[in-house]
């Protein structure tokens, strides 16, 4: 997978808004109050001015499943309904699933793939021919969530209890979060 | 697929919440009120106070990814990670996934579920398994959604444009609903 | 104030729902596993199939600024723009108003009420009248929250640091809850 | 009031959102598209990876009470419960409130807002105090929203139905946003 920050508010917005609710703003962002509202006190609804946006690329349409059920979020995923002809004239088939490192279930996969190239290939529609694309099939998407659910989805998704690949998916969208961000965040990751 | 309408709130409901907002309650629901003040002026909020939870089974994984993407809505779905097990020891397989009406497909669709179950067999994990799950794959799940959802659910998902499955799935919830609420959905099915 | 439960989704829809989950029905509702579930380990989103409706009368405006910070839960308030007319031929005026039990200020509220009063009578519109109405003037409106949202309400608001009125109205509502639903709320009343 | 937009997403983000779906990424943003996907074939939630962030000050609690009742916003509000004190020493009341251009309704207020002076000279707390607070005392908040909520509340509120102070508010937000990005936003008001 490769997951890239491409968009985010500056800290400042949401030291505006904690300033605003006892009417004392500051020059500087004042992370230590920050961390005492949002963090200790629970008054989160002042981390939602915080929005990160992401492209998550290469994971699969398995984690797919898991990360769309987070509803405090905004996600425009590439359709499988328009881009499947992408896989139609493809060489490198191994380019399109995610791998699970067990070659029995990576070989049944590599080998629905093969089908799915060869509907393709037969003229079916892609409304129908993604009835046997395979859950480890690659997908894409924006993503967009604010800083309290952020919180929220890195303290489920970090679990050990989590599918492996989402875990992996939320540690990387941490790393990938500004430096200057993450004493906001650290404490929900496991 | 198979659906049942499990729980619904009484329209009752609804009117009271619209009598509240002019202080003008009645003995009966008023339902030429509601259509008015729901549907023709759009003050819709009050429609929410209507819930409905249906017992959805048999709907493919390819159709649960779009029905996940209704964020106004709870569901409650019956996990891979938890369940594969029961295809383990299954005979017969063409209970397991949806049929497109297209045989290569279903042909390709069949060969991937016996792949899942080999893999089950021979001991590996749920988690790694459930990448070679095709998107053909039955789920089944409860799903709650208010009355100013699901018309919006109604209106985008009954269109000729939206995938074929979601479109029977769309017009079956609607003819599962109590016939007394249906003055209210009905002009959002296309 | 008066609270009145109006409606509410029996407690074995979301047993149903966690049933679905793990593909476990059981004949009779298991208050034992949704407790494990739900609260234990905060699956949470199987108790928003739980919807509870009430009709809340006579809170205060200044109460009803905070509760419609809420956002999870839907609301349809008496509205003053279409109201405020009841006051206008009104002889009791204290029954249009929260007392404080402060006499200062329910003396300065009564004076209040009447210029309002008095605005009406003038013929001057709701619209500009409304400016002047004391935020202990009396609200009503139909209310509806789910489980989830419920607790974290309850969690919130029965805290010591909240508003005095809205203790009250969040211990009220927890009075009138079922008996049998009492067990998943309890703990969040402080 | 006074209005001030103090962060937004830039449009690169959605048409970013907009390409991923189909997979054709474009070096520019493409607004021709964004309109159309946007706002002609109502993909919508294209366009929650926008989000704007406006400083609101100096409108009436009986606006708030409105502009509260959009639940896709994060609002960060001025509390009356921690900052009701900056009146009990103030010397020009009439900075304290918004006036309707009628003077008996606006000598109400005036006379409202002496007592509120009085009241917590007599060093009654504010928890009391905020009791007779006229709904015409100002208010001020860091109000977060996205383009689609956006659209919405200007359609909604721009209204000649709607209370003539949210419908200047609503203006005057529009007024406020970046040039480029009004043609996503002005077939709403009204």
């Amino acid at each position: 997978m490769e997951i890239n920050l491409i968009y985010y508010t500056p800290l400042g917005v949401a030291d505006r808004a904690i300033g605003k609710c006892w009417d004392k703003q500051k020059k500087e962002v004042d992370k230590e109050r920050m961390y005492r509202v949002g963090n200790k006190f629970k008054h989160s609804s002042t981390l939602e001015h915080i929005n990160y946006t992401f492209d998550i690329d290469g994971i699969s349409r398995a984690c797919l499943q898991e990360l769309a059920r987070h509803r405090h979020t905004s996600l425009s995923v590439k359709s499988t309904r328009y881009t499947l002809k992408e896989l139609k004239e493809a060489k490198y088939l191994t380019d399109f699933y995610v791998e699970t490192g067990n070659d029995a279930v990576d070989d049944f996969v590599y080998n629905a793939i093969e089908n799915v190239q060869e509907a393709l290939q037969r003229g079916i529609s892609n409304d129908i021919v993604k009835y046997c694309i395979p859950e480890a099939y690659k997908t894409s998407l924006v993503w967009t969530i604010n800083m309290r659910s952020l919180q929220n989805f890195l303290k489920l998704r970090t679990s050990k209890a989590a599918l492996w690949e989402i875990q992996e998916l939320a540690r990387e969208i941490f790393n990938k979060l500004p430096e200057a961000h993450k004493f906001m965040l650290e404490e929900f990751v496991r």
